[in-house]
């Protein structure tokens, strides 16, 4: 039996097989998972990959329009080896790895239809007592649901309010009823009886960021996305960063309980919002799985967080049981479960664990930079073998907060810029294809990577005053440049980014890559040792990643390597939402990732500084940008 | 070698043992419980026994005094059977199938000390954090925990209130700690974290009656009885029995919140009582065990009783996860675990199953009829292979309510009376000797008892008023016995029983021996076929069994074969309150015990008719009794 070679990409990875095997199979054999959700039936379709080269045997597969064949895709279960041959995957057949597609939290369905939710509502119909019976409502629901929930869980109970409202509602309905059934901690814990068919449920993955929340409202039914939501943290006005948060519950006595109101009515506020889109009333909504930084958490439950900046800098919680809603104040049905993911340390938290989750790299031979960045910027390195992560405080620029015309990934918030200076026009795209309101994070990498090209500000990130434009001006004393003029769009003012955001921009860039470099460093790795790079965070749909390369966001890695995943943070939280075995990994993880502190490691500041530059000040850690940019290493 | 006999009293248990054997070996062949706390090792004194006949070998044992050796008192673990022997056990000595004392609930101190008990107060030193360490505080006190109750738990858990309290105390104190322990469900669950050694802890034993709340304070710490207080239900006013009870629930559109909330507001009155007669703060009672018949237990959490008088007759709960202070409206630590006693059937409640807990008879190989004498009377009849029960409608009449004079068995309460014709005299003593207030449950059996003997009053009960004493009377048309001359004690007015209390009287006795004979009878049994009759009630401290058996409340049996044992349901909620293993045979009780409808079985009402007279209208079914009042049979 001849053997033969099959490449895949875009990652590069090789296998030699047998001919006559499966192109699935050999993805298998490679470690590169390939999408399939009917075991390789060629019934579902979702195993499609692109031939790039040779000869494959096989069939193609039925699943196929004559237009995909003719473009060069196949069914990877369908087609075999019969060649040496270079498969393409395409985004969509890709899985296991890397779960997120971009924008809001699509998941792989495989893995959500899989799992038992943090709650359900599922229908049952009890036994109705029998004369000589003598067993409680409570007995015949238990059995009832044992039979239907054996093989979820061993242990089940009943909640007082579900008790409650078992006898009448069981005979008002002739005994059938929908059961209000939450995971708590492994045991299957009924907390609401609800007259059966009476409606539907949903729940909530809550990224509660420092400055940002985000909202997304789940369909509990189909494991289907409805809503989103962001919104500014409302802590934001006790200070910009974890550190001052902690330092307003030192000083003040009620701080950390106005600290726990102001992110719990910023959190109440988006999912009123989203709930009320869909006419959805608090009690249908079941089900909140919240992730959060380490200081995030401890504030949201009112658990003191000044350790966390104390020696030996400790968190006082850093895995939390399942709670209830109406314990922690979420305006949904009270009796709901929420559940918070575990962190890793002080400042590696359940937002980190919970994104780590959804990409898949704690299971992937692969080894894999995540870089979360939000106010503060996270990284995790390793495989599945070992995962080492630290934190470094980045700041919120590229969220758009501190930033006149900066804004959150939302309606209306430039998402892709460039300016062309023979025109001397800005293209531009919004998300929504709103009119435009500002720059959110991938804009601002845009912007700052396109004014670098076009000369408009130099290396050091100041702006050129001598260029003849008028985009280029100084106003109230501040240098800055002007993105779009109000009137091309009917806005009073026009909206511009000035020279000292961009130095805000760019500490913290330089404070995300000097992380990452420290990082590599410490472990004896060098920036192409690393297989991919996975950059999540509230830059909004999308990152050009050639433009994070080119201001020094990311180590010089090729381009095919990086992949903008989103807000990853949210897609766990729906994972945990939906699944318990993703609710144990998130726990499993939480003690499996090794913390790195890095203001231990050395040279982090001195790092930090030359970084403050466009890309950096060592050319020789970026030469495909200084190749691009024509300049000197 | 030589075999001798030994008989033990009581009970006349007999066996056949080599000579050389010990008595407590003999009495354990024999099937007969003496308490040994060290094991035989002649070190403890418990296994005191009172040689009635024979000659023993060994020695009489180091612990006793010389006045006990001289009264023929010896230990039994020493003691060596040589001879045929007839031995008694004192009440004191026994143990095992017959656990409670009468009174205040005294239970054996080896049966208390074993447990886990529902709450407690444990003293942990947690590992402060280290330098480089980023485990929480939450894992901390876990990890130190699990290595201290690793033998008790497999599953640990803090509370949400509890994480909240962790850091700072931690840290004020140095990292010693006094944790509040629950038992929830059999997971080990913290509810509280607070300075180490800043205050003792206590718990509740809460007997729920129809008629009386009983509430037994004990002190964690030691197991040991603090104090006791009882009450009339609240929900008195709503109906004397529980059918009433639950058709005011359905009658009245709050009815089902009023009736908690009265039920509630006694228990917390009282426990109020006892936790200020001892200077103790709400919070400092960390857990409840609370025992009441079905319907009580339902009213007590708000649970609709509606299903109970429709048929076919089923609770809407029998068993109850633990439950918190806080959700059920008692007034000590909100966290605190509250247990509440598994129900049989709508009409045996968890005051049964935890009675019959707390007499041992589940687990005794003597065929045992236990009655429980409340406002209703419930019997299990049965041994440790099987159990069966039933429940009839007594009424409160020996609870003292709904009698003018009559009262609950505590301070001032008549409990023992016998008159004396000759002489015209009332001779009595009363709870605690305090000036007399009125009659309770065993002052009434004897009031009825010593009435018929000396002719007051007749088989009818009807007083005869031609008798030449100014205690038989007519006031407000009632005959009447007067009892107590007002002015002896200084009162305003006398104590007195009217002839129409008297029938109440004879209708609750008449309710609890049809149901008696008619459960015997279901069997195949008659009374001499049981070998122990345990009568349990709020009679008070003591109950006359000749008494009892005149005036026909209890079948016909030798004397020796009754035993009052006193409010064995607050016995029982104590031995749930202080053991796990104790809260799991309840619930192993309620679904073992097999449940009889009296309803259904036939000749109930003929037989309560013909129990309308003292002792009964069929005097051959008390022989004994016939034979003392020299009656024709």
């Amino acid at each position: 039996m001849s053997k033969h070679i099959v490449v895949f990409q875009p990652d590069g990875a090789c296998v030699e097989v047998d001919s006559g095997t499966t192109i699935l199979e050999a993805a298998s054999a490679a470690g590169v998972s390939i999408d399939s959700a009917c075991g390789g039936q060629g019934t579902c379709g979702k195993c499609k990959v692109l031939l790039a080269l040779g000869r494959p045997g096989g069939s193609p597969g039925d699943r196929l329009s004559r237009e995909e064949i003719e473009q060069g895709f196949l069914l990877a279960c369908q087609a075999t080896v019969e060649d040496d041959l270079v498969v393409e995957i395409p985004l969509e057949s890709q899985r296991g790895e890397f779960q997120i597609l971009m924008g809001q939290g699509q998941l792989d369905d495989d893995m959500i239809q899989a799992g038992i939710p943090l709650a359900e509502r599922i229908g049952l119909e009890l036994e109705a007592p029998q004369p000589g019976g003598r067993g409680g409502d409570d007995e015949r629901l238990l059995s009832a649901l044992r039979r239907l929930r054996a093989d979820s869980f061993q242990d089940f109970a009943i909640d007082l309010g579900a008790l409650r409202a078992l006898p009448q509602t069981a005979r008002d309905q002739d005994w059938k009823l929908d059961l209000l059934l939450a995971d708590v901690d492994g045991r299957a814990t009924v907390f609401g009886v609800e007259p059966a068919g009476s409606a539907e449920s949903y729940g909530l993955a809550v990224d509660v960021g420092t400055t940002t929340v985000v909202v997304h409202l789940i369909d509990l039914h189909t494991a289907g996305f409805l809503d989103a939501c962001a919104s500014l943290n409302d802590q934001a006005a006790y200070g910009a960063d974890v550190i001052s948060r902690i330092i307003y519950t030192q000083e003040h006595k009620q701080g950390l309980a106005e600290l726990r109101e102001a992110v719990l009515n910023t959190i109440n506020r988006c999912l009123a919002e989203v709930a009320g889109n869909h006419g959805i009333r608090a009690e249908q909504i079941i089900a909140a799985a919240c992730v959060g930084n380490t200081v995030m958490t401890h504030l949201l439950l009112g658990i003191d967080p000044a350790a966390i900046r104390r020696d030996p800098y400790v968190p006082a919680v850093r895995s939390l049981p399942t709670l209830r809603a109406g314990e922690i104040g979420l305006a949904i049905n009270p009796a709901a479960p929420v559940y918070l993911a575990s962190c890793v340390s002080s400042y590696v938290g359940g937002d980190i664990t919970a994104g780590v989750l959804a990409t898949g790299m704690a299971e992937s031979p692969r080894l894999t930079l995540f870089i979360d960045l939000g106010t503060n910027g996270e990284m995790v390195i390793g495989h599945e073998d070992w995962l080492m992560c630290c934190s470094c405080s980045a700041g919120p620029a590229f969220e758009g907060s501190g930033l006149e015309y900066g804004m959150y990934a939302t309606i209306g918030a430039m998402e892709r810029v460039a300016y062309h200076p023979d025109a001397d026009e800005v293209e531009y795209t919004t998300i929504g294809d709103g009119k435009p309101r500002g720059i959110c994070g991938s804009g601002l990498v845009d912007v700052l990577a396109t004014l670098l090209r076009a000369g408009v500000i130099d290396r050091a990130g100041r702006i050129n005053l001598g260029l003849p434009t008028p985009r280029v001006r100084v106003r109230n004393e501040r240098p800055e440049f002007v993105l779009l003029w109000g009137e091309e769009v009917g806005r009073a003012d026009d909206i511009s980014l000035g020279e000292d955001e961009i130095q805000n921009l760019m500490r913290s860039k330089s404070a995300v890559f000097a992380g990452a470099e420290v990082l590599l460093d410490s472990l004896g790795l060098n920036a192409l040792n690393v297989e991919r790079i996975l950059v999540a965070g509230a830059f909004g749909n999308y990152l050009d990643a050639e433009n994070a390369l080119l201001i020094g966001l990311l180590p010089d890695v090729p381009l095919e390597r990086i992949r903008f995943v989103g807000n990853s943070a949210v897609a766990g939280a729906r994972l945990a939402l939906l699944g318990q075995e993703a609710r144990q990994r998130v726990a499993e993880l939480s003690r499996r990732m090794t913390n790195f502190e890095l203001s231990v490691l050395p040279g982090y500041m001195d790092r930090y500084v030359a970084g403050l530059f466009l890309p950096h000040t060592d050319l020789s850690l970026f030469p495909s940008v200084a190749k691009k940019l024509e300049l000197k290493p």
